[in-house]
């Protein structure tokens, strides 16, 4: 008898909204473990019971506890799982679920985004030598002092690639309302493509640049130990796209896509003090504020003083805002200029690095559109570009059509 | 310091249903934690939670998994106890929320009805320790195996008497949405008349003969290890029913209350040999059927056969008819009759074994007022009849008056 491959498949809480979609999951399920294959399911909670217990919840309290929401978040999942084995089980699969602390998912005491620590699928492994198919309650572990903990939004795609390397499995399929991971967004231009493969590293710079299939720090898990992920729809059969490690032949498209992110707002300190040490001040001052700076330029100074700028969530504008004029008073510089009007439009792809001109192409054909550029940044595969918010979707299309992604 | 004592509060399902209930509860629960107490809370799923998940689950399968089912169910009380412990602490007192698990309540492996086996109680005293409220989750366990467990209806009271039982409580207070215990049904006779104490036994009959306020499970374990019950509104501050060994004084009172009970239904072996065993082999068979037979009534024989009645839930009819002809058969018996449009009607009170007339007095009552008395059964503690389901508020209204329990 050959080896059982082994396969994890994920599931988010559209996937599982409701009566209907759940069993239409149970015979993608079944049609994956008849393939002469082990599964294990992890599963988000049902589509909109985790706003209902954060509205619960906020409603008893402006500020509840860490601790209790990890207890009351974490049944989601635990619901969705159990109902999830029983519509397996009425397939006439054998099927069993195991929440956080069953399959012992170990974490860290960091409660509402506790980092894994150890998984023992000790569990999983003995039901999959009873030929059954193991749902996991996903987002959530358990601390060695038997305390609930969940791992932060997105979290299930964590738990799912986890286990993928604790399983030693063959693939961790992410099941989403998508089809694949497309060139850009294709309720903005409809000749986006999808893509059959992509690089982690290019789908880390696609995530964190605002195409939201799957959060960062499950890409970067999946890279680090190089599982294989396949994102895919839980509504079609279709393929969907691979995330590998490198593309399988070296393709002549060096640009893999465009991404756009319009949760951003920019702050600019003018006439910042040109001595040394002055950035780190300010970013320290900024970051006590509790605040996620994301993109930042400095430019050569002129006159002994620089312009420093840098994006945050829009959300934490205000208090980033006032973070900054604190600090720009203390060290002496000019005034604090806040703006929420931006994009953020970037294109990435592993091939750029080796090749030239790309960056001068991007530019060009934002100029070509009158398009003006803010702020400029690149990383080794990707180049990103702040504009005006309004020029945003414009700015993906033309892109999209001058790097020819459509083909 | 004086020692503190430690009480232990339950709530079901309608005292938490919602947020304003919730804050309520919490309240309740701060007012007895500052009388230098202690405090363990066990609290039931809020409001039709558990109908909602059952739902759920049956829309997926005619006959879920029971192992799933208590994954799925046991969420309920997880859910409530979080909100409760984030309720409490937004008043200012520490709590923390426990699940059976956390708890230690070690059960059997018997799935949606498990029984508990141990209780550590050791994380709730740590916790008093640190001066904490508990909120215990009820109605679950977790096997040695870490299974997770249910206990079955009610199992919330149970959870609530066996932590009293693990923490040596001084008492064990049932908030419910009644007042206490009352001679009879307030919505059928409005002179009834709530009890300042009852014994465990006369509550048992209560409870078994049709006053739902708790589950006889809950009262035997209470009564055998003497632990004190306090049945009470958590809607109001007044004192409600104490559920103790032995009345404080003998009372002149001999009869407690009058129950009804209209759930059941009754069947009729008529012609039944009179020959040893008969009633086992019937009585086998009928168990087979899984129905929960109840009152049984046989009397002497005529011309060397009898007719056997007895009581059933009226849900369970059906089978046990079909169970019964059956049996029937074999045996030589002859015809099997059913009825539907019964109702039981009983006096409880420990006074009455050392009383006289009482049984007299009922039946007289009864014929005074032209019910007419189907069967008769008796216990030490009670006097039990079955009539016409019609008769059945009559009836409790004139035995409530003819013992004079408005009084």
């Amino acid at each position: 008898m050959a080896k059982k491959s082994i396969v994890v498949m994920k599931f988010g809480g559209s996937s599982v909204a409701n009566v209907e979609r759940m069993q239409n999951v149970a015979r993608r399920i079944v049609e994956t473990k008849t393939k002469n294959t082990n599964v294990a399911v992890v599963v988000s909670a049902m589509g909109d019971t985790t706003d209902e217990f954060e509205e619960l919840a906020f409603k008893l309290s402006k500020n509840p506890p860490v601790r209790e929401m990890d207890m009351l978040m974490s049944t989601g999942e635990q619901i969705s799982s159990a109902l999830l084995a029983i519509a397996v089980k009425e397939l006439g699969h054998d099927a069993v679920s195991f929440n956080g602390n069953q399959v012992g998912i170990v974490t860290d005491t960091n409660h509402s985004k506790a980092m894994i620590q150890t998984i023992s699928g000790a569990r999983i492994k003995d039901a999959f030598k009873d030929n059954k198919i193991v749902i996991v309650a996903g987002f959530q572990g358990m601390t060695e002092n038997n305390e609930i903990t969940t791992l932060g939004r997105g979290g299930s795609d964590l738990t799912a690639v986890a286990l993928a390397k604790a399983l030693d499995a063959d693939v961790c399929e992410i099941y989403t309302d998508v089809t694949g991971i497309y060139t850009t967004d294709p309720r903005i231009v409809k000749e986006a493509r999808k893509l059959k493969q992509i690089t982690f590293d290019e789908m880390l710079e696609m995530a964190s640049l605002g195409a939201q299939v799957m959060q960062a720090r499950s890409i970067e898990v999946a890279k680090r130990f190089n599982i294989p992920l396949h994102v895919r729809s839980s509504l079609s059969k279709e393929e969907g796209t691979m995330i590998v490690k490198k593309l399988e032949k070296i393709e002549d498209i060096c640009v893999t896509g465009v991404t756009l992110n319009k949760n951003e707002a920019k702050i600019t300190i003018c006439a910042v003090p040109d001595k040394p040490g002055i950035a780190a001040q300010i970013f320290d001052e900024v970051s006590k504020a509790d605040v996620n700076v994301d993109l930042i330029v400095q430019n050569v100074s002129r006159d002994k003083t620089t312009d420093i700028s840098f994006t945050v969530p829009k959300s934490e504008l205000a208090k980033a805002t006032a973070a900054t004029r604190k600090i720009s008073d203390k060290i002496g510089a000019g005034d604090v200029l806040e703006a929420s009007n931006i994009a953020r439009v970037s294109i990435v792809g592993s091939g750029m690095r080796s090749h030239h001109g790309i960056a001068a192409a991007m530019f060009k054909t934002l100029a070509d559109n009158k398009i003006n550029i803010d702020m400029i940044s690149t990383s080794e595969i990707s180049i990103q570009c702040i504009i005006n918010k309004e020029d945003a979707e414009k700015a993906v299309s033309v892109l999209h059509k001058a790097f020819e992604l459509e083909k």
